[in-house]
């Protein structure tokens, strides 16, 4: 028996680029219309679509359709990486960005849907290119819904097997293609709530294209806008709060959204990770609304718009930018900077260490203080009224030491590439939350364009560790990954 | 049967302050000695001596002697807020400090070993105080001796027990008064360091007065100096060498200690968390001194020195300073700023996380990743050529997990009290961290005097939890604690 299966891995990314290649007719289709270059985006598909087919045709017959945990690992994070480099080429063949790192990076965070940039001036960019753009994160969007109820729970990764109740509790070693119904049922919502933001836009006085660009760019939490200063390039309070509302929903298990739609909301309300998750949201916002009413001088509506968008921005990890926060106070700009460890609900389009796991080691560390004074009794933490496994509890433990290690190691890193102390530790935090703006010389009103290469290419492997949830990445490093035992 | 003997708390926190009473009379001989205000601090021993007495002799009558693990955190946690009360008093009585909040700040940083200080001009001070500041120093880091050999690994607090090898497997529920043979000879240890640094000090060239201050704030990884400059007031290598290297002893397990200075090199030798440490210092070391040296026009030997004295004195969390590391480049702040969160070894003086918790997190991190190719398999980590138990291995992850939350919503607070990122980040790390000197507004060339007093309380606060292994301070905020069940 062998370790691998590199025919079905290669079969497997072969085809993921054939519908990045497709969606890439999306994006010819739009140059059409708009009398842009669209030879140029026309090619990029044909060459996707050729390496698609030079990586499925030769593996096509084959007699060993076993996929296990090992090949799970690697397709997940190869497919990324594939869909990064060749999903580059519309912004490289067009011209639209100059620079190969320049064109990766912007690629990664859109699949990643970070949605930090490295365009100066995105006003100035062709339509069907901004098109392709908010296409990466809606394209990683679905990936990210296919990889949270499908894949990620079999692999067992950092804990995720708890995020829907209903999933098996013992995962079983081979993956099986479960990428079916739960997974359409999952892409309609996603599918309908973009549409149905799309249209809510363009009803508030949104043009169609930027109404379809945004929307894209909201359901996947990515961040994308079509103009330089974000959302604040609207000056309508219609257009935020419409944007707040699905912001909010994109930060939902979408499994509970599904419930919601069908009627079920009782368990939508039941759900812990839901409640925590609104209350946060509620809370935060509130705190951040009074502050800036009372001391910084903005009038009610004001306060409140700009209090819940920027808080359900950074904690989605959405990233859109209607205030710039690094303006507010020492206090807020720091309590924004603790929002950026929060992340979304697992189950979600959102990035980050995530509402679920912040819930278990909160509890558990209660727990463990309960633990010193009767050591002899075995207290589990509870999630969602059930006992959840102490190696679950490990695991997520680990999860966020990981992800803690890797924001103070990253942060030395970036320091190194000549960052101050909140520029290291903003852009760091940023990408491996897939956020999108940081703190610092990355703030909200700011862009990536000023980092030195390799710091992009740094930032971008971040964006990736970040979105896969860490282990599926950091586990190709390790060398028995690659050995029998 | 009761749940707290508070008669036994009572007769202990009595004898305690008997004994810092006692201690106080060698700050009344220096006072003498110097013609100065030996009243005042002869009143503060009187006070302090009848404080205790009053808490002492109606308990002395006590029938019941069983001391438990509550008891035990009350008992811990009560006698060092008790100390600092107290030993505050011979600041406050003399006018050396006019603030109360100043008093009681300088005091929990001298018995926590912190050295953070709110003195603006400490040679003004007289030399009675100064001494008295250098002894909270010593006495807290004998305080920490008993603590840790003696009194948290009964409590099982944050994976102590793991730190002695010699240790029993299983932790009792009574306290057994252990605090007799190996305390013993620890202390003897940490007098006779003392007295060697103190002796080669003044051979070196120190005032014998200077000396003395000095070899007790090293011994106990405290920070107070009898200088505004710190370390760097003494233009002399030699000094600065030879408090680096009686830094690093502090930082070692003072049972390794012991082991080594009998002659039994080889326990020391194969001691993991004594090898990680000693690698960590020289390494780390080795790096900054070869930055100043290539980048910051140092001499070799000037980097050599000023490397070594920086790293240990922050990794030890002892706080000396002979440099101003803020005016480093950004990537050396930074890693100072990392180096905030290492601790020194268990078992020795110093603060901070402490290698042992890096160690089993770093290697339970990547067990993790291979737990998740190897679901069934159970891995335990190994420390020391010892499987540690699982809920060991729990109890570290949430102490680390609390730690960094506390480290998070701390810096949060003190950005509140107006402080901009970087200080409010330094102070806490500072203060919890037990490590004195910080970032930005509270950097090594600084002092805490400027921060509001409702921040300086705060701080305070951090200080104990930091020095109390967080567990046993905060374990009094839980309800349970005080309910039969
Ligand atoms: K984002
Ligand atoms: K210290």
């Amino acid at each position: 028996m062998h370790l691998f299966n590199p025919r079905m891995t290669f079969a497997l990314i072969g085809t993921l680029l054939a519908i990045v290649a497709a969606m890439m007719l999306l994006a010819v289709g739009v140059a059409v219309y708009y009398g842009e270059d669209w030879q140029s985006l026309l090619l990029s598909s044909g060459i996707t679509l050729a390496v698609g087919a030079l990586l499925y045709l030769p593996n096509l017959k084959n007699s060993n359709r076993d996929v296990r945990k090992r090949d799970g690992f690697l397709i997940v994070t190869l497919g990324w990486v594939a869909m990064s480099m060749l999903g580059s080429l519309p912004f490289a063949l067009t011209g639209a960005i100059d620079n190969i790192v320049d064109a990766i990076f912007e690629t990664v965070s859109g699949f990643t849907t970070t949605g930090a940039t490295i365009l100066t001036d995105i006003e100035g960019q062709a339509k069907s290119i901004l098109f392709w753009r908010s296409m990466t994160h809606w394209i990683g969007g679905m990936g990210i819904i296919v990889l949270t109820v499908a894949i990620l729970p079999l692999l067992g990764v950092g804990g995720m097997q708890l995020f829907i109740a209903e999933s098996p509790g013992i995962t079983p070693d081979k993956l099986h293609p479960r990428i079916t119904g739960t997974a359409k049922r999952l892409w309609f919502i996603y599918f309908a709530l973009t549409a149905a933001e799309a249209i809510a836009l363009w009803v508030a006085g949104m043009g169609w294209f930027d109404a379809i660009n945004h929307a894209m760019a909201t359901m996947a939490t990515g961040g994308f806008s079509t103009k330089n200063a974000s959302i604040a390039a609207f000056n309508s309070p219609a257009i935020h709060y419409i944007i707040t509302i699905f912001m909010f929903l994109a930060g939902v298990n979408f499994t509970l959204l599904y419930f919601g739609f069908s009627g079920r909301i009782k368990q939508l309300r039941q759900n812990e990770e839901f409640r925590v998750y609104a209350w946060n949201t509620l809370i935060f916002s509130g705190v951040v609304a009074l502050v800036l009413i009372i001391f910084q001088s903005y009038s009610i509506e004001e306060g409140i718009r700009g209090g819940f968008f920027t808080v359900i921005s950074i904690m989605t990890s959405t990233g859109f930018v209607t205030e710039n926060y690094l303006l507010w106070p020492n206090f807020l700009i720091f309590l924004v900077f603790v929002l950026f460890f929060s992340g979304g609900s697992t189950g979600s389009t959102a990035g980050g260490i995530k509402v679920m796991r912040h819930i278990i080691m909160i509890k558990n560390s209660f727990l463990e203080l309960k633990r010193q004074i009767h050591p002899n009794a075995i207290i589990p933490v509870r999630f969602n009224d059930r006992a959840v496994p102490q190696n679950i509890t490990n695991t997520v433990a680990a999860f966020v030491l990981i992800w803690l290690t890797v924001f103070f190691a990253g942060s030395f890193v970036m320091s190194m590439f000549g960052l101050d102390f909140m520029s290291a530790v903003g852009s760091v935090t940023a990408t491996l939350g897939n956020i999108g703006p940081g703190l610092g010389s990355v703030g909200p009103v700011d862009n990536f364009a000023h980092i030195p290469a390799g710091g992009k290419l740094f930032l971008s492997f971040l964006m990736l560790l970040g979105r896969l949830e860490m282990f599926t990445v950091l586990i190709l490093f390790m060398p028995y990954f690659w050995q029998r035992r």
